[in-house]
């Protein structure tokens, strides 16, 4: 509209997720009107963490050194292991504060048609890392989805062999559901799953 | 939380409008594990949006010239000059296109509240503007706030003098607007404004 290089930023602002036409056109012109200072920062911000985070070489989380904080952590329980989908989850796991243990991420989950299977998401280095011996319990903690699920059951299956006890995080309704509106499935997982009060 | 580097990136990430804390996080992450060409691009474009765009030296719309492609341009009418706050409102009418003339941008509409006089919304350089004698008609396009009619009303009155007719954009019901949903100073407005029809 203005220039080549106004609609060129609006173009690499749609980029990011869940950013649509219209919002990368306000954000453009919010970034040049209004915080130049601001866009000048955003740039270097992405320059420095496109060239110096990566995955961690033990658990695959992200990290700026060879090895992220928490791998390198001896304040952390290193025979329990949470195994995630993505750095994501394990963002989403820390800000609970629930888990004092380590970290292991697939990176993705098993999705035959897409071609992911067992080799693509590292279950080799996943059961390599288990035979060491340290590690007494996985936690799997993959998403509560098909694909989540299905992964979930295959880890189970591929460390059958392992003195490794696997424990699947637990499934029904989320703090504050009312059950009018959990679904049924949810719903039917809760029942299943009810825990004895007395 | 992954290191230093990524906080960074999610702090610089929240200068974009209307995006939070959660948001951030997951631009920074989608960008450092799924897009981290798309992330160059985007500091490229940010580095080189503000360093090139800059106003026009005659309508204070953006460019990356000296004046902008509006301004230069012969087949716009030079006797009709739309008045609005801000580039962003050249650009949502230029996308309408229901006009073919110049612009003028004010860069904001009067505050006294907030120190914004008619000195800081540039309002001599419009007069001296319209002083030359070409322009025939303003329409005033600013925003139909209270802030916006009062700055096209100040306006009107410090360019009296001046042999140039001053048109307002039209105020009433929205295309597609259902009357029962629409506010009733804008209902009474349409009610006021109604246009012959026979």
């Amino acid at each position: 509209m203005f220039s080549d290089r106004f609609d060129q930023l609006v173009q690499a602002l749609r980029i990011l997720p869940s950013v649509g036409p219209k919002s990368a056109q306000r954000m453009a012109l919010h970034l040049i009107m209004k915080n130049k200072e601001g866009a000048v920062g955003l740039a270097h911000a992405l320059n420095e963490a496109t060239s110096y985070i990566h995955e961690c070489s033990i658990c695959h989380s992200l990290t700026e050194d060879e090895v992220c904080n928490i791998c390198v952590s001896h304040e952390r329980d290193d025979q329990i292991l949470c195994l995630v989908e993505s750095p994501a989850d394990v963002m989403a796991i820390e800000q609970s504060g629930s888990f004092r243990g380590k970290y292991h991420v697939l990176g993705g989950h098993l999705s035959p048609l897409d071609g992911i299977g067992p080799d693509e998401i590292g279950i080799p280095y996943l059961l390599q890392r288990l035979s060491g011996g340290n590690v007494k319990e996985v936690i799997l903690a993959t998403n509560a989805t098909v694909e989540g699920q299905a992964t979930a059951h295959y880890i189970v299956e591929a460390a059958k062999h392992l003195p490794v006890q696997m424990t699947r995080i637990a499934q029904g309704v989320p703090q504050g559901g009312e059950l009018e509106y959990v679904d049924s499935h949810t719903l039917s997982q809760a029942v299943h799953n009810r825990m004895r009060m007395k």
